[in-house]
């Protein structure tokens, strides 16, 4: 039986940069802080094609994921990421033809909370792993990175000084308390992305990027609020006002602080996007970079 | 040819309630409010199938369709929900094996709007149509419904007053200004849809249903606004808090009001949702009733 | 601190069909076919609200899933279905104005398959399950559905007769064999689900809805297929090449066949959407009834 | 009223790649081949941030916008990527501490077809626009790309060729013709998008980027086709059989052919996506390059 993908293509001389599959949903185990946890990634899977190469061998990239996830429900791997880095390694191995292969996971997860007063909460998330194997002569070299999403509450620092003065004309009234206190601002719902490279020999905790992400909103918020707890994660919110500009930049500060070990080449994005109340449409700041330009 | 539609199906006996196609896109022509618009409407459109025929005449819905669309470039209908009705009746005039016929449009569709301090704004919104034909002996009755999706802001009453205790609390001040401004409260953007039915020989203008919606919000939103407009939205919204359960009486409220000549067995339904700030969850109140029903 | 949520609402008269949240995720767990397993189901969650009371109590419906969901954890219950019926009554319990609760899950879920020529697959489906519980004076009474979400392939019945005129014109050719032989057509991706109610003290097993909708494609589909499996499975389709509506009617016979001992009134909903090749837009098919209906 | 946003951020030191908003909506017009025509693009809209500044006016991005829009109203300009163009030199008009600028636009557009029998078919694409401006000392410099996304249907080469052999063995039968005769395979609904680079003083027609795309399916789709239409486009798709990598790859080579004037540094990518119908999952190919690198 012919082998359709060993043929040349009909129209020679393209390689291609990536062809896989894209929306192949697993169940696999990793180990996170000590525990053993289930996921159920999204997964996209590619290697590059050269141009003597008229298909991928698509199914070989299911084996190899199939044969490698399989073997983590039996010994569960310590990360997301390390997943993806293992499969990427088994494409170049399986795909003889390819010196590039990329895997990239998208994962609900969830952490327990507590809530401004301290009830138990579990929230969920985000997980984002990415892994690119690159084969130079003998060698493979891997970049890996581990990432999240956290949804969040923005409170506007603008409005907040605006209505002051309007209301303060309005009702006549400026005593000193009234330039002391919190006020009403627009408030809304912000989804905040931070991925980050993990170079080989280091570790990088999804949940302290979580940590990071959660403490940079305004406030972060919570499934369970009676309502005391409201009223206080609303009145901290409005104490922290942030652009969706200041989420983005406090997180940068606190990347900095907290990975003082990790080389300058790592990159880093961080992307804060607002569901904003006073409008249709969206507001949003995004910093691609890396730790070495961040830390000039 | 054999035309294998026509045949029994292998397994008898079973009718199907609907049969059709879903997501076509077309664009259309439409007069509203004596202007002429395009409209770009994804369209679902289906007919009843007895049990001894094997398949529908899929090709039939397009024809049908692009006949009355094409019809409509050159001679616009008057609405949406008439363009439906034309096509579901021509659908039963086409199959006729059928007794039922369903039209469904959904419609990105644009407003004038002024925001607080004047400024011309342009707005979208849904429109949402759809039209029911049965035929019973020689005679085809359609009933039609016309209906809008808008965006907006609401502000919690409930946590406005949590709020204004625990900053009188923590700051030790209760004057009676505290007591008489409107205060902190979280806000968020809401999703409410609007629809009825349009009886035989009456009219609803669909901007008249954006209208009801949009000022039964905390506030409407714009995509515009300086920084003045945007604290006399934020708080005008805080002066009119509303939970997703306000924000559906209000509407139940002013259909009333505005449709006093619409037949009792008129459908009515109001769903509205808020991607709440504060939790990751949205909130929703919906009421599925008659006018009938409303009025008792 | 007033409770705002029970004061009267201001504009009175309106009771509401439903109050409540959606779009919650929760991770859960149940037994299904003797294991234990983890589902990261969305959920939306309602109660009705009388015309006196202003606003639901939206914390209490967090609180009601959060406990039955822990107690889930440590005793799972037997079905995605029990666990919604076990909120919805906790929803009345802790609702006391309410007469109407209702909760819906959907899960992604997985399922050892094994490919035409035996190799295993883990493939994945949807898990859909709903409780509705009504109030009438001292009674409660819940009515329960578990559905399934399954993706598999049809082949068009209908173009492959037209082909095999073409080519047998085209080639000169009109051999035996060319008539008995399957031949050439469009087929695609087809997305299919079945709800089913489950009375009181009934039982019916997910995975079987599984096996019936996944039988009922042209073919299954799979994750992994080496060239033989490929080539099998897509000979299988064209031998058995099938509309959307014939995927729903052998569904349906599927169903009186299997559920010979469900009553009369139980409620039966079948939708099959094929995402055409050959178009842009997609075909449908759709059945709601109940099994006395399918059995007349 | 003091500017917020003209503040020096709290913590100083973080220019930010990109600030703006995101999932605007507007109606605009645009000449193509000469016809005038209404699109309703979701347009992002962003500039970058120096370190010394708190946040972007973001009203800023909407003022721009609108005045160009508006403007386009009354004198549409040639295409979409140039109203990108407009808006972005806009944005670094008005935000005099950004150096950077962008905008995307993305929309429904129609174009008139025929089907294989002449049949006259509207069908339905998408555009894609975006405009990146850099501004350096006095000068700005602007990057514009033109794409569109086309859906039309795959029949996989290699299946063909093993159901080939499988009937040949089942059924006994080796004719000649058996083997010059296209053959069952599987075939499904695939996406495909080209982007492309268009420089200062050049011309790419939409229309023209539509039209390569769509004759390198192994098959366009229609939205009507009768019994004989379908049955020729269903044999001339798989007389054409294409992997994913195919269609790309012939893309690549009527770009190659087509924009023979277009200079070396051109940036170019193609995506092509198909909805296995044997798979529940998606396979994909790309290439990201240069016209320089696709011509070597």
């Amino acid at each position: 039986m012919p082998d359709i993908h060993n043929k040349s293509p009909s129209i020679a001389g393209f390689r291609l940069t990536r062809v896989g599959i894209t929306n192949l949903k697993k169940q696999v185990k990793v180990v996170r802080s000590g525990r053993q946890i289930t996921l159920m990634p999204v997964i996209d899977i590619s290697v590059n094609l050269p141009s003597t190469q008229k298909g991928a061998h698509m199914s070989r990239n299911l084996e190899v994921t199939n044969e490698i996830v399989e073997e983590s429900i039996k010994n569960p791997v310590d990360s997301l990421e390390e997943l993806c880095e293992e499969i990427s390694k088994g494409l170049l191995d399986k795909h003889e033809y390819a010196n590039f292969a990329e895997v990239k996971m998208r994962s609900e997860y969830f952490l327990e909370r507590k809530s401004p007063r301290g009830t138990d909460s579990l929230e969920n998330y985000i997980l984002i792993a990415r892994a690119m194997s690159s084969r130079t002569d003998k060698n493979i070299e891997t970049r890996k990175q581990i990432g999240v999403e956290a949804i969040g509450m923005t409170a506007c620092p603008c409005a907040m000084e605006t209505v002051r003065e309007l209301i303060k004309n309005e009702n006549g009234i400026d005593t000193p308390e009234m330039n002391k206190i919190p006020f009403i601002s627009h408030n809304q719902r912000n989804r905040t992305s931070l991925i980050i490279e993990v170079p080989e020999k280091y570790q990088v905790e999804a949940d302290d990027l979580i940590e990071i992400v959660e403490s940079s909103f305004s406030s972060p918020t919570y499934e369970l609020l009676k309502r005391q707890d409201e009223g206080e994660l609303v009145l901290n919110a409005h104490k922290n006002p942030k652009f969706v500009e200041d989420v983005v930049r406090d997180i940068l500060a606190k990347i900095i602080e907290k990975y003082q070990d990790l080389p300058d080449d790592v990159q880093v994005s961080v992307l804060s996007e607002s569901l904003e109340s006073i409008h249709k449409h969206n507001a949003f700041a995004e910093r691609v970079t890396s730790l070495g330009e961040l830390r000039k």
